[in-house]
């Protein structure tokens, strides 16, 4: 198989990204084999065991802080359009990048869009729950108003990837709400409930609250990307608390968000992997691992077969 | 002054509220001349200065689980009935009750009604903030969908109700989003944003995110009661956390809610207390505090002041 990475994607690029690969090949736990193709303009001298890996130099890069419409247009030789490229015409099977997150979100649409059916491609977030699991939540922070339709998908899409990816066997899907039983929330949660009951492929277990997403209540918690966004940047900010109250635990230690690598596009033609501006080393042999895992489960394939009228 | 207290209201009532009358009384800090009218089936030997202390015996109870609007017509000599009655005669200036929340919202809205001009009441949550001080998030799961002009009165409910009760000088206030700049965030929060910041009266900061509420940026945190309520009940699932992993510090022990009392209904005539209900003892002594405050500041004169056109 063949995996993009953007070397100059992060905040630490390239030097993360080369030190993750590292890893990648040290740890050799893949039995797959795996082709590397590293986009960017990369160090003369590579650490790296250059048989399984292909260079495509680029000379642009698109900053963080850069309008992701305008930047793809302005920069063609960018690391992330060219990889996009290399991805939509099927020269790697996945990209991964931990550049700019509006970019990575245009550049799925643009070049391999959206997966036939799918009303709005997501992005979730890992959840650290008490029971040492983790959550898989979404939207994210993508769609941020969203219609029921769109909260269905997000559990179907959720659960395919927590069951391939995360290892969950039929993972228990919630739908965030502000009570428990059917009827309770806001309008979007009241019509989303239903949805979710009726459909046969969720293990849908109903709603669940604020109090429940550290807990072991559901795998995968789905909302619109309003609430999810707040939710992660909440969970997020816990981390730094718990550093600078110089509190010591192995529980509150998951929530350093940096360690759980990237995120999937989910909804899109093909694998397409990201992560976190601050990504260091261990965050990028992460991001590897899922890139492998969903083209290995052939994620996207089980994405459209749950797609179709007769799933 | 006159306040009104439900003896029955809460997991541990009539004991805990006694308790709490106890620590008011003892810890005489306030000069106001107070005459607490209790409502309830009170023990037989009150362990109460009863110059103080005037009692209403009621026989009926609101269960925390019974539908509001059928239970206070069907039990029109329950605590909470006959207490909303007082309010609105006159014969008590403000009530407090830690029994069922939904009974104190219908009583509030059916008895004293909303203040002419206010769209939506809304009820608060405390949050410990990293600083030491408490931060005030409304609305916390009352109105679940919301239009822009409800964000902006919660702003300004909240901005009374903190300056005058918690003490805060021009209060802070953000609104809850998921980005910083103007214009990020989903239709409602876009639509408030310019609301909040033309309006005068605020002392507006613009966007928060998720990972500000524990911290400093703002002491008053707007958003609709969906996603309060679901970063209230995430907060007080921390407490939680904090003692299964045997955690003691000094920050992370502010998320036991149960200190601090109760929260106020804000924009009905009169000020209503609304306890969690499992309150203790020093949640109804802080509770008490709240209602004498309120009618000390004259909070409600000072919410219908801001409504004036010319305000």
């Amino acid at each position: 198989m063949n995996i993009g990475l953007d070397i100059m994607g992060g905040d630490f690029a390239p030097l993360e990204a080369i030190k993750g690969l590292e890893l990648y090949f040290n740890l050799q736990r893949t039995t797959n084999n795996v082709q590397l193709h590293l986009f960017g303009s990369l160090p003369e001298h590579l650490p790296l065991p250059t048989d399984n890996i292909t260079i495509v130099p680029t000379t642009q890069v698109i900053g963080m802080e850069e309008h992701p419409t305008k930047a793809l247009k302005e920069k063609p030789d960018s690391s992330i359009a060219v990889g996009f490229a290399h991805l939509a015409q099927g020269k790697i099977d996945a990209f991964i990048s931990a550049g700019n997150t509006g970019a990575m979100m245009v550049g799925s649409l643009f070049s391999i869009k959206a997966i036939e059916g799918i009303l709005r491609p997501t992005i979730g977030a890992y959840m650290p729950r008490e029971n040492g699991k983790l959550g898989w939540l979404l939207d994210a922070g993508i769609n941020s108003d969203c219609k029921p339709e769109n909260l269905e998908q997000f559990a179907l899409l959720g659960s395919i990837f927590a069951e391939e990816v995360l290892g969950y066997d039929r993972p228990k899907v919630g739908l965030i709400n502000i009570g428990e039983e059917e009827g309770k929330g806001n309008l979007l949660a009241q019509a989303a409930y239903p949805l979710l009951r009726q459909n046969k492929q969720l293990n849908f277990i109903g709603n669940i609250e604020g109090r429940d997403v550290f807990l072991d209540e559901a795998d995968v918690m789905v909302c619109e990307g309003f609430t999810g966004n707040v939710i992660l940047k909440l969970a997020e900010s816990i981390h730094g608390l718990v550093q600078r109250r110089n509190v010591h635990d192995e529980f509150f230690d998951r929530f350093e968000f940096e360690q759980y690598g990237g995120v999937p596009v989910l909804g899109v033609n093909k694998p397409v992997i990201i992560g976190h501006g601050i990504s260091h080393a261990k965050a990028f042999l992460n991001m590897i691992r899922i890139a492998e895992k969903m083209i290995e489960k052939d994620v996207i394939g089980k994405i459209k077969q749950s797609l179709q009228p007769s799933a």
